[in-house]
């Protein structure tokens, strides 16, 4: 009985024509990375458990998947060993990667003296998380980041630079209209002490200014208060001043008016903050897919200057799908040398999966291979072999049936690959000294033509650029 | 007290120069598939364990990496539970691929309805094996997989394909003079039981006549009869075929003259070897680099028919480099369909790091980045946007340098990353409407040059193309 052949839960498996369009995705991304200069790296998919989670007992490790070789569960199964009293199995030594941030902090501290720093990195790589299966959670899926860490400090510049990446990477993308959003995390503590909330109240301020845009403003105004009698004033300027402010540098003008004797941090704020928007703008991205969002938080723990969404605006409800900021030191865990940073990064694999579900991204169009060579008569295969030969040197994706099927099947083969063009040579082609060239798109003009041996090549070549399928 | 920062054993990490030769010879790897119209696919890191391993306690079970989460863990160490007489942990659900071919099987019978056959994919990811931790043993390794599977039937035409396709992707990753050898297993089998060699004995006999070349024919002989008494003569011809067989199709004639009534799977054995090697010099593979070599054998199992094996002239101590062969049924595990296939496998990680090691191949040549432009006068950042854009616009990889370090820290800097050009514009170069162009290469013939402000770009890519590090 055989076992039936299934994929885990919470995990992406697809179909070649989708992984295709994946594929090209992840290109897209890489390519824009380095447009910019980046590095690559890659760290193991398993780190050590003690180098990974340097910080015991939080959310994360709850998700993190752990790794035993069979030498290693047999130990902690023996039953002479768990009848001791006390037992418990040991921690395994080795567990997946729940993201790209704690690898690329060992990563920094323990190749410190051999990078060059500001080192710039990008990562593209599976990250694993033991998610309840749930619609949209993954277990395993592709991150995407680049970080430009810098050794003791790091220049404002940078922070600009990201966002012009981003610009670049999704206008390739071309999933439609998109808006990448800046704030600063030191321009909103320096509001929120302005207006009396103390340090530690700030996490829950900006936990329910976060529902602007999903509640309305009154509502959110009340349960900022209910956190602390007494704020209504505040509450309401403050919601006041993120829902009215404008996109661009008018937001920071706002601000100035609103705080006359700003603090130091919040004065360092709106400098940054202008500093990167005008830098960014400087970069070429258009002010109409910039902009300044006071209301922007991500998170409190991490992120201490710049920080960044990104939305595509036909399709809010997806979130932010691009994420980052700046951050105060990246390998504080295992280096005494202070590594500020600033990052982003892109979950590759639920971004294509839903827009793949939403139809925004279809099936790649054509096959990996432009060009089929069909097998119609068995004494011609060394003939098939040269023709192949010639326009894999030009360049192009050939593929030639193996076999003799009935031309009818080999047709329906490439129809199904959706390979654009196929060519036929029979005996009489071949004592005709021409190639049937069928093209098998929907847009063809010209179905099928006979062209001269010696032109086939370029033929191809014409045909393909034609519908913009050329070589990759 | 910081952690120290290191990877787990048995896994190779490299420092961004590396990587990105690395990732040059995938991508190198990856075209070749892709130029045969070869499709993609990923599959999870991890498997359902009881499909991964539906043949349990072999070798492979030994060296599997299980996969728990910390919920999964916990149960498994309930002081409560464990003292339940009879109690044993259960074995975790998911485990680490420890190659990909038992995926391809899953996937192809779980998507068998939704593929094209022949269904032709390239899959290049990482697998896992606990193995024990020694030089050149790894623990995570990438392979780079490329098989053709047929439904019920498939030509032998694909088995010419892959050798071509290897043959491409060798040639163009130039480490050197390199050399295909095939076989095939209906032939070796056909000839030992020529020779008198029962089927179960095969095995042992392949076994031996895989230490040709490694230990004296005579030796060898004396190991085969000493598996059974009374083949003396045998052992004498078969290995005197194989050491004597030239590397063409005259090894086939040998044969032919050696069996004068060959039994069907001689015959079938023969005949497919001459059409594979025909087949594959008819694809453009040079005579000198493809020899067929009757003592190849790899393995008994597995492979049915073609068998290939790499060899790089200069190094035959790495052992074959690319391997593979013809099967009969791919999935049996896990569907009724008959699903023969021919693949070939490149371990690309064992492969890079033993031709790093030996210097086959160094760091790549320059860094991601094409060009840097310094960061001379910071009121003058937004020029330096905008040039940068410029040549990014153009195609080129453009870093900026952040910040106001000196001019000698930003050059250190320029140097240590190996990229080829710097630009520089000052408030001098900025009024007199030039870029400082500074060639970093030690191939430099002109260090330094002022280029009018309109024709930098056209000057850059002239200057990179002219030592071959024109845009990717």
């Amino acid at each position: 009985m055989p076992v039936a052949p299934r994929t885990p839960p919470g995990v992406l498996e697809l179909l070649p024509p989708q992984q295709l369009a994946f594929q090209r995705m992840l290109d897209t991304i890489r390519r824009g990375f380095e447009r910019f200069g980046f590095l690559p790296v890659e760290t193991p998919a398993f780190e050590l458990s003690d180098v990974l989670l340097t910080k015991t007992g939080g959310e994360t490790e709850k998700q993190v998947y752990f790794v035993q070789s069979t030498g290693a569960l047999k130990e902690g199964g023996d039953p002479a060993r768990r009848a001791e009293p006390g037992f418990a199995p040991p921690r395994p030594s080795l567990a997946l990667r729940f993201d790209l941030t704690v690898p690329l902090a060992r990563y920094v501290a323990e190749h410190e003296h051999e990078l060059n720093f500001p080192f710039r990195r990008y990562q593209i790589q599976r990250v694993y998380r033991g998610e309840r299966a749930q619609k949209g959670r993954y277990r395993e899926f592709y991150q995407c980041d680049i970080d430009v860490i810098g050794k003791d400090t790091l220049a404002l510049a940078y922070d600009a630079e990201l966002p012009a990446i981003i610009h670049g990477i999704f206008s390739e993308l071309a999933f439609g209209a998109f808006t990448i959003k800046l704030n600063n995390r030191k321009l909103l503590r320096g509001l929120l002490e302005h207006f009396g909330w103390k340090v530690e109240q700030h996490g829950d301020v900006l936990h329910e200014i976060d529902r602007l845009g999903k509640m309305a403003s009154e509502e959110v105004v009340k349960r900022i208060v209910a956190l602390e009698p007494g704020t209504e004033t505040a509450a309401a300027k403050l919601v006041e001043l993120m829902t009215t402010a404008p996109g661009d540098e008018g937001a920071l003008e706002m601000v100035a008016q609103l705080v006359v004797a700003p603090s130091t941090v919040l004065a360092e704020g709106l400098d940054e903050l202008r500093s990167v928007y005008r830098g960014t703008l400087a970069l070429g991205v258009p002010a109409q897919q910039l902009k300044i969002d006071l209301s922007i938080a991500r998170g409190l723990d991490y992120y201490t200057g710049t920080v960044y969404e990104t939305f595509l605006d036909e399709h809010p409800r997806l979130g932010s799908i691009c994420s980052g900021g700046r951050y105060e030191n990246l390998a504080g865990h295992y280096t005494k040398s202070k590594l500020p940073g600033v990052g982003i990064s892109i979950g590759a694999t639920r971004l294509f999966s839903q827009l793949l579900e939403m139809n925004v991204i279809g099936a790649a169009q054509a096959a990996v291979a432009q060009v089929l060579v069909l097998a119609v008569e068995a004494p011609l295969a060394a003939e098939y072999a040269r023709l192949a030969t010639e326009l894999r040197a030009a360049g192009l994706n050939v593929e030639v049936y193996g076999g003799n099927d009935k031309l009818a099947k080999q047709l329906k083969y490439a129809d199904r690959a959706k390979v654009p063009l196929t060519l036929l040579v029979g005996t009489r082609e071949r004592d005709a000294g021409v190639v049937k060239v069928k093209d098998m798109r929907e847009t063809a003009t010209v179905r099928e033509q006979d062209v001269p041996r010696g032109e086939v090549v370029g033929a191809v070549q014409r045909l393909l650029l034609r519908t913009g399928t050329a070589s990759t």
